[in-house]
């Protein structure tokens, strides 16, 4: 620890936020370099190439319906609504630090998915006839998914890094993110169709342990920008309610054909539908007089989904589904009350918006879930076939029993943990380097550093206008003279 | 009516809005008493279980592509998206009540999709073989319908109850649909695809009812808060849009597969076209400059998808779904103009978000269309097979002809009509009982008694602020010192 | 040029923005005539009509799946949200005419829907044997396709014409569209999935034209409303992303069955990704500070979408499509930078939305590269089948080679362009008669003259209040006891 500190001292020097050369080189470059390995590497896969009418005609499929693209798409669809308005809105919150929110999460999941569809091709969609990576819709998908473990992360630093932090943040963690994977789904053969472990619990923790590594101790100083106003908690909504609706399809989009897909929608509906009466209830019964807390309806509503994606596709059964949800409202809105102060007072963690309590934890209680649900399965509840089918004892794997499946999904769920700690340590030095451009404790939560603003006096509480103004008067005269543009006073 | 108003009298009395024991008492018991029916009576049906793969195999269905999944599931997450986001942003239109709007529809739709499983699964899903409800994704988007009518009724009280009364409308209002819905669907053997009878009529009638028995005579001189402000209105738009956008997916979500379904659709889009431009000329006719009223566009430009509702799978026509659309847009408009004060003024119904011209008389009218295109029906039109196919004319009803099943169109309406009136009464009672937290007038259309609010002065006008702060200054001074976390002035 | 000049002096008078005759009328008369048309014209086609039963039968098509409502219905839904929401919310952007942005757009939409199944059904869904037009969902898509063309338009006029002038505009740009569609399409075998040709080139220089026929030239003296506040940024935000999110299904909707659009999916998301890097590291470079400017998020990420819209159905190949995006997130930023205030300045075109640099440059990119990508086809590459079912070389066609193929695919472009340029000056020139209520300078950019306001003083800038109720005092005194209602200060 004592170590750790001193190397934060030693990058905490003055900041300097201006990205104008990093951020465009950084942009630049690793987009040429995705075309280059796109030239080189990816090609479009049977169902998405133009021989797709002879492979149909040569495999006796009789219709262009059953190409991957109809079962998919509007999964995909509703999955990329989630990563973009959903985790992008989520974030729009803060009062200042709704560009950012909104902006960033826009960045850095365009950056990611393309590096995503090479990370993830390699290691699974890699035809190893010419050596080229065969893209349809499944990959999208996943890509998406892979990129969500890195919007994750993101939530932990909200408003306290730069853009260019962000897209290094997004590199690492989605190369961590395939090989975890592989790791994960291809050697111990885990089943994770929702990614409980895979993306939650790794997004939750690598999140975490960035913002411990960038952890800053007098940022509590400045946080008069570190809360919501009314209509940025609407906002805010928006966030929440696209990622609420679209779960289903989320936990649903690349488990098997039929019945897997259908299973996996009905248990995350159920188990969200229970998160929010528990969320409401906790949230009402922890605060004075019984109000409710936004924080906990935008955030504790969506636990549920979260702690059902590795079991979704299993016969958790409808009850066992709202006793998910039941139970994981109850943990993150309390996790919010309690375990969110004392991380930042006693963990030296910073939270922005409570990725622990919304992906860490109920992540980790999707893996052991999953474990559990895998260990109880038996034929006489899914049939012989139905077996071999939702748990792809095949192949190599054609002696597994559901007991030596449970020990594996927990198994998974370590390699989860362990990836997500491990990398994000790792990560948070890398971006402790003082040549990121991350504002300053004062200009955290703010979205002045990164963006043009427009002029609009009214956004800011009129008794702090008139402070702001006197102190702006005194201290920094000359520089409203310079930036006469952006009207908006700073602190 | 002098007994009404007694029993109005007798439960109004000093207002306390703590629901800190009440809102999770209700909340807890009714999850648990969820997740217990839902370990006794549901299950998967046939297409969402493992055992799949072996029926499909043994049905000779030649692909995964066949389950009802990828017939509806598109559909379902449309209709999802109108239930959470369209109804919810619709009710955010309020200028300090969009928490409130949003929220709570979250919480009873939440609550209510599960109650209508079971509800509606022991009148139409279950299995007497074993006694289960077995579910699949047409549950899920029925469990959806049935909790449209309740959000309905909440359009009518919005602002004006706590959110423990909500959860005991929803409550009986699912109870009420699902009884109703059994007996016009099943007993009565009328078709409503749309549910412009099961759902719109029901559901407006329910809350009309329930806003008459909880009328506040005195409401109207608090109405401060009973308007928008100009980005409350832009929130609005977002549910509008979704709902007008997402309706030809509600119209058709369970009409049969094939042309069901595709002629819905298109019936619901003609239809909802048509009313935006009689709205649009009816709002500028009626207003001082020919200004448009927000209130019209984001209200009167639905009425067309709630009208066509029964009729849309039927063979209306693309005119006949113009007209419709037409004469609502119109009828809805003026209900505005015109129906809404003579209501408040005369017949003591405060109807917050005019649901009586969004649902209740398009929903009639939906059903009196029904009635007659379904009395208009033929083989000509329809072909031999269509008729039968199209109007379910098969094992009981098998000598059924399309006049006499435009009787029953006329007679499913009736029932829809009382099962609204005649249950709205009785649960308005209920609801007056003092015991459920509801705001006193003052603190009405205010999310200050609910909700933790974040703090923006700026967001109240200034010269409203300054009347406040020397109100509270005066006369709650103490009240300061104990709440200073929230410091939004209260008036 | 000096003609110009002196008829736009000639309809310069005095302004009046009361529409309260004219927008009722049009409104009325033109949705009777749509009645009226549709009764005689148009019917459900084989698919969406009860015959569909037979009709599956008769050809031996195995399942309902078959209907084409299944392969399209999700595109179109996602195409409707692109039109309503897309481009509705984005043109929220400016702090004064947000009503108008979303209202607007969503009245001309739903006008425009219904002209143009009627348009496009003349030319090509009528059915000879009985004279009628028989419409199916992929008539919606079109329909929704042909309205984009006249939204696009609208964005270069926004704020700055009456809705009765957008009705006139709609009008004849859906008659326009269709003829050049004909042509395009028809004549000239000319293929254009996602309409980079047909609507965004077409659309762009239609409302450019109209703009530079509109061009006021003291505007710029009143251009305090000219831009937005923080949270109407946020808002056009929402526009913006379910633009980027669904464009897939834009540039996919109407392509074939099977490969077509699963390739036109993947190449479409891939070339968006790549313009959110170039957009990102333009704005930032061209920028004081490296701050990132809203306009070029909200916009600029947009054009590969665009650009890649004729070719996404070819072999673009993956790398092809982030190359595709990558130019135009860089030449779409900087025209926000160089060429829109170059427009303004010496071309007197002013774009409000800049459509110039999101649809109509990439539009001509976008055809250019489906020239290059059509003549560069080979049937090493699609094979012979796939050759020929990707460019439809049959019937007529059936000895079309790709290189000839590349010279239509030109020749389209070409025709795309003429109609938008001289379709805009005529239509330009009918806008410009003093009948239409547009708004005088003063009044542009505010959705006072159109719209009905909440009262919300908040919502301007305490500075300005306080000028404007000076002002307001001496000037317009009278004013104020005429509209008490609204009691927003007005210029």
């Amino acid at each position: 620890m004592g170590c750790v500190q001193s190397f934060r001292d030693l990058c905490d020097r003055e900041k300097n936020t201006n990205v104008r050369i990093s951020l465009p080189a950084v942009c630049f470059v690793w987009q040429i370099a995705m075309i280059i390995l796109f030239g080189v590497f990816i090609r479009y896969n049977e169902e998405s190439s133009p021989f797709w009418i002879e492979h149909r005609k040569a495999n006796n499929i009789s219709s262009d319906i059953e190409n991957d693209f109809y079962f998919r798409y509007p999964s995909f669809q509703d999955v990329h609504v989630m990563i973009f308005v959903g985790f992008g809105f989520l974030m729009t919150f803060l009062k200042r630090y709704s560009f950012g929110g909104v902006g960033f999460n826009f960045l850095i999941a365009a950056f990611g998915l393309q590096w995503a569809l090479l990370m993830q091709g390699w290691f699974h969609s890699l035809d190893y006839s010419d050596g080229k990576i065969k893209i349809g819709v499944e990959n999208l998908i996943n890509a998406d998914f892979c990129v969500a473990g890195c919007l994750i992360a993101y939530g932990a630093v909200l408003g306290k890094v730069s853009p260019v932090q962000l897209m290094v943040l997004t590199l690492f963690g989605i190369t961590l993110f395939a090989v975890e994977e592989y790791i994960i789904l291809n050697l111990i053969h885990a089943r994770d169709a929702g990614g409980s472990m895979v993306i939650h619990t790794f997004g939750g923790y690598y999140g975490l342990s960035i913002s411990w590594m960038l952890y800053r101790p007098n940022l509590s100083q400045s946080n008069r920008l570190q809360g919501s106003v009314y209509h940025s908690d609407v906002f805010a909504m928006i966030g929440t309610l696209f990622l609420w609706m679209f779960w289903p399809s989320f936990n649903s989009a690349i488990t098997d054909h039929g019945d897997g897909q259908h299973r996996a929608a009905i248990n995350t509906y159920l188990a969200l539908a229970s998160t929010v009466l528990t969320t409401v209830a906790i949230s009402s019964l922890f605060q004075k007089h019984g109000k409710l807390d936004m924080v906990h309806i935008q955030n504790s509503t969506l636990a549920g989904g979260v702690a059902v994606g590795t079991a979704a596709e299993f016969m958790l059964m409808p009850y066992g589904s709202l006793i998910v949800g039941f139970c994981c409202g109850i943990i993150s809105t309390l996790g919010y009350i309690y375990i969110t102060p004392f991380m930042e007072k006693h963990l030296k963690i910073q939270d922005t918006c409570g990725i622990h309590n919304l992906h860490a934890m109920p992540g980790v209680i999707g893996g052991v879930v999953g474990a559990i649900t895998a260990a109880a399965a038996s034929e006489a509840v899914y049939g012989h076939e139905g077996l071999i089918n939702t748990f792809d004892f095949e192949d190599a794997f054609k002696n597994m029993t559901p007991t030596r499946q449970g020990g594996h999904q927990a198994a998974g769920l370590c390699v989860a943990i362990c990836f997500g700690v491990g990398g994000g340590i790792i990560v948070g030095c890398i971006l402790r380097l003082p040549i990121w451009g991350d504002p300053a404790d004062d200009n955290c939560f703010d979205d002045e550093p990164y963006w043009e603003l427009p002029d609009d006096e009214e956004s800011i509480p009129p008794v702090l206008q008139y402070n702001n103004h006197m102190r702006n008067k005194d201290v920094v005269e000359s520089n409203f003279s310079m930036d006469q543009s952006d009207s908006r006073p700073r602190v």
